[in-house]
């Protein structure tokens, strides 16, 4: 071990950087941060603060690591398809994370791969949207194919009039819209896995999400009730994922249970998700360690659970009046299981300020004990 | 949780600041590190590089933080003493780090509170110290009261000429050495434990540590075949030890399992400790995280085990021709339950380069497993 230890340049300080920042100690990788600005989530492992639009930027902090890698997948495919061209290791490559980019170019590639889906359609006028939403029981989900996330860019529409903004401004979004059939389901299931640049594939076990507002409020490891049968596709749905898109580093499929018993994809993300945060107690392997080891193509470790059940509840929101060491304490003494995590971030209403998991025997006392202590934090 | 984080400022830049790192992050609290050089093992956190003999540069680090821990005892007391004096909140406070620092007060403290011990005198001269190895079987192991660990300053003697050289420079030492019983054990032992400056104190189970040339090579969590009397014993012994010397934080009391029955202390220390490393991977709350909370007054968390087993085994030493990502890689495929620890530390020969832990429901397993994958680690 006398040779140095391998870099990683982590794009992007949120909390997703922040939390590889503790395994990256743990494992003695080096780890280095492009932050948006000096006090981010990630500030301690910050090494460079600059806009990662800017391919000077980005091309510099890559001259100080080994491997390119994300908290976030808004880097420009140009930034980084030019640095891919001289020679830069970027994890997930730019042509994987084209699809996270461009949520038509992902319905397309998912389609081409068989993978199952709702209704879609690619949205280039009214009529076409108003035919849509005709043939897909009066409602759908209209999407911008760019840009959105935790709930934003996406809305519940029952006709085009209620996209005239959008549809108005088609060429600020690319040039056309995403339709999808509002799935009736009874729950919302997501499929962490990791898959190395040489091929190698690991998934977790499901989880299913709770959204409030279209945030991730609340995840269930594993999903109660999920039998076999749901657990062989939904692992197989993120394997042929994970290598028809080239992924490459940790990927969360996040899926629809639908009513009548379809399992169908709703996004993707290409990086570690708040669905699998529950990882750094829960599993053998956090999907923070997993990353890094991914997309240094180290091999994988064990997705095993160290618990029977493993419940995360988001922090969203704060009351700025709460002060944080005695909300902290107090949840602590009555909570005692509970694991909490904050990252250092301003409040601001309804932001994902940290996060609480509780490992436990039953689910209901996970849970139970997962929400009180996230009361506690949030309004003291 | 709007007010900002408590901020801890831990001096000295080794590993054991490093791994205070990681639960740091989780926690979202602020940590700094007052390091000897830009290059150590816990440059991440450090925000200050300077001597901690001088009690300016000490001053300086104390003015960023709320609270003022250790990652070594080596900190004069008189520089710690001053600043106590100015109101700065140091823990464990100088009072308990006295007897840290100074092995003959630490018996002489642990005498008074009846704490047993291996027979002990402190030595002048020639003619006491032969005295007092004729008085235990004809050999006494000598200790320099100050600045000995991991072996160092520690000696086997069957007569005062073996310590002519020490006895000649007692001046060095502060005018006395100290003589002490060669226990005949059949195991070494270590409590952990933690204890906050309003009171709370836990204790981890105890740990039966294994040395090599008088360094910790494995430590096995639980002590195998460890009665409850001896359990009740461990336990109350450290409890003693942190009230009656006014311990906060994390504190080791590393004992001897005599042949003849008695439980005896040999040595203290008052930070997280190589015998607690297991607690990572293997408890519900890991010794860093503890400290980090008893440190701050914080409520302290469950010390109870997350799996039956847990080994550790240090990384001594390294062939400096090994590749680390080659090694690396080697490991976590041979040895998949493996948790690899590495330090970020430059080699040298049988220094602590690092450790691996593996938990299971089998000691033998987990034995196995930690020795494979150091082996492979150490020598490729």
């Amino acid at each position: 071990m006398a040779k140095q230890p391998p870099r990683i340049g982590v794009i992007g300080g949120g909390q997703l950087a922040r939390m590889m920042t503790a395994p990256a100690i743990n494992l003695g990788l080096e780890i280095k941060v492009l932050a948006e600005a000096a006090d981010s989530s990630a500030k301690l492992a910050t090494t460079q603060i600059g806009d990662y639009n800017l391919l000077e930027v980005v091309r510099q902090f890559a001259r100080t690591v080994d491997v390119i890698t994300f908290d976030h997948e808004h880097v420009p495919l140009k930034v980084l398809e030019a640095l891919e061209a001289e020679g830069v290791n970027v994890q997930p490559p730019s042509k994987a994370l084209a699809f996270a980019q461009n949520k038509l170019n992902m319905r397309q590639k998912l389609g081409a791969l068989g993978l199952p889906m709702p209704a879609w359609a690619e949205i280039r006028d009214a009529s076409s949207l108003d035919d849509f939403i005709a043939a897909n029981g009066g409602v759908a989900i209209l999407k911008t194919p760019i840009g959105g996330y935790d709930g934003k860019g996406v809305r519940v529409v029952r006709s085009a009039a209620d996209a005239i903004d959008w549809l108005d401004n088609l060429a600020d979004f690319g040039g056309s819209l995403l339709a999808e059939e509002k799935v009736d389901f009874v729950r919302e299931l997501a499929q962490l896995s990791a898959r190395r640049p040489s091929g190698e594939f690991v998934s977790w076990p499901l989880v299913e999400t709770i959204q409030e507002n279209g945030v991730c409020s609340v995840v269930l490891a594993p999903a109660p009730n999920a039998p076999d049968e749901i657990l062989a596709k939904t692992t197989a749905i993120a394997e042929q994922v994970a290598q028809g898109l080239g992924v490459t580093g940790v990927l969360a499929v996040e899926m629809f249970e639908a009513r009548d018993g379809r399992i169908v994809i709703n996004e993707l993300a290409m990086r570690p998700h708040n669905s699998g945060h529950f990882s750094i107690e829960g599993s053998v392997t956090s999907q923070f360690e997993q990353h890094l080891r991914a997309v240094l193509d180290l091999p994988l470790g064990s997705t095993a659970p160290r618990a029977a059940h493993s419940v995360m509840v988001n922090l969203l929101g704060v009351d700025d009046k709460n002060d944080f060491v005695q909300a902290y304490a107090k949840a602590l003494v009555a909570h005692p299981e509970a694991k909490i995590h904050t990252y250092g971030k301003g409040p601001r209403a309804g932001r994902k300020m940290g996060h609480v998991t509780v490992v436990a025997d039953s689910v209901e006392h996970a849970l139970a004990e997962a929400r009180g202590a996230a009361a506690v934090l949030l309004r003291g």
